[in-house]
């Protein structure tokens, strides 16, 4: 039988898998699902602030830089890691963006380094994302956790990736899996996400709009892969 | 407000605390406490086989080798790690035992490498365990885990911990804790655990019985401390 495995943080072991599904719900996962909804082009995710300002000068033609340290954008930078924002920006007319964030962006890279499909997964496109793995043999979902520590918003919206996973067929559950989809269970996405200390963070900052956003499920059909372009990772739709 | 936090295993980078529970269900942590039960004096915990075999040759005094490799005794060992074949010991004419578990001892070692009491905390000993740290500013819960990943088993008694922590007072609930808390109460303890890989482990080798009497709450009222006793790290009641 096919499987479902849910690790928490990229700090933990990673298991062997033949399709990935990168969390990281606040924000940049939702970030992302959304560039490529209001049509841009390609996204590539670097882990530091000085690597984005240096790739974005080499790089022929019209990128955006964007990302966030600490939920805010570092200094010179177009756009932070907000996908309400990406409503102010014309992206049709860029040849993409350049992007980092705290958690995200290091938990594609982990997941890319072990092989397989690596895909965006947020609770706005969680049936879409969760079909384009659905026919694999070893279903994993890397969460992009705090920290280097497991996070309360990333692992209910795992649970409900779960879930929907368990919707279009058969899937042992792993430990991580069971951990996740009991969470989801137990109470609405966007109350869960409240509680959380990720959560906390953006209302104090005066971003709920940011995080009601997040929360909404099943709401986008974009799907999001990892891919190799020009040598480096780089994000498209599929 | 005091808090109480909850880390899936010591592949985690661990908090600040000032009151430790150390979480090995299956089965470090309840043989351990029912060791204490039956009347042993002192455990020695240490990593490794060799160690275990090392120390309990230079020590002075009646000595029990107990513990476990992939859930069995390795050879030459009076004990594996069974809570239910301490009954067929008799504890009392003994100094104590020197110890090694796969999971439990290296988290007992990670937890006292942090300062603050460690004590040791199973199902059976619940309410009893939580209330030798209910006074403390910083709890934080430590599962074991299993091969460096979260485990269904003890995060969902660690879960228990939490529920019966917040029945003793007001604690703020870190991520973790609230994941462990949704757990434990999405099913009762001895379902979840028999959902777990350790305990389908456990199952499999005929161990059932060992895995409901390790699932048994609140029916011991045995605490147990983690000391240095002549040099080195060991267990006592207290």
């Amino acid at each position: 039988m096919a499987s479902v495995d849910v690790v928490f943080s990229p700090a933990e072991p990673l298991p062997r898998a033949d399709g990935w599904l990168v969390v990281d719900l606040l924000r940049a996962s939702t970030t992302i699902v959304t560039f490529f909804e209001r049509g841009g082009r390609r996204l590539l995710p670097v882990s530091s602030v000085a690597e984005a300002r240096d790739l974005r000068r080499r790089l022929a033609g019209r990128w955006l830089l964007m990302g966030e340290r600490n939920a805010l954008p570092p200094e010179g930078f177009d756009l932070g890691n907000s996908p309400l924002e990406l409503a102010s920006v014309d992206l049709e007319s860029f040849d993409g963006a350049v992007m980092t964030t705290t958690n995200g962006t290091a938990a594609l890279l982990a997941a890319a380094s072990r092989g397989g499909v690596v895909t965006v997964a947020a609770a706005r496109n969680g049936l879409a994302a969760v079909a384009r793995v659905s026919h694999c043999e070893r279903v994993a979902i890397l969460c992009a956790g705090l920290e280097g520590r497991p996070a309360l918003d990333d692992t209910a919206c795992a649970g409900g990736l779960v879930a929907r996973l368990l919707g279009r067929g058969a899937f042992a559950l792993s430990d991580g899996a069971r951990m996740a989809l009991a969470l989801y269970g137990s109470a609405p996405l966007v109350d869960l996400v409240g509680l959380s200390r990720h959560g906390g963070r953006l209302k104090a900052l005066g971003l709920e709009a940011d995080l009601e956003y997040c929360c909404q499920e099943d709401c986008s059909n974009g799907t999001v892969r990892l891919v190799t372009w020009e040598g480096r990772p780089a994000l498209e739709a599929f």
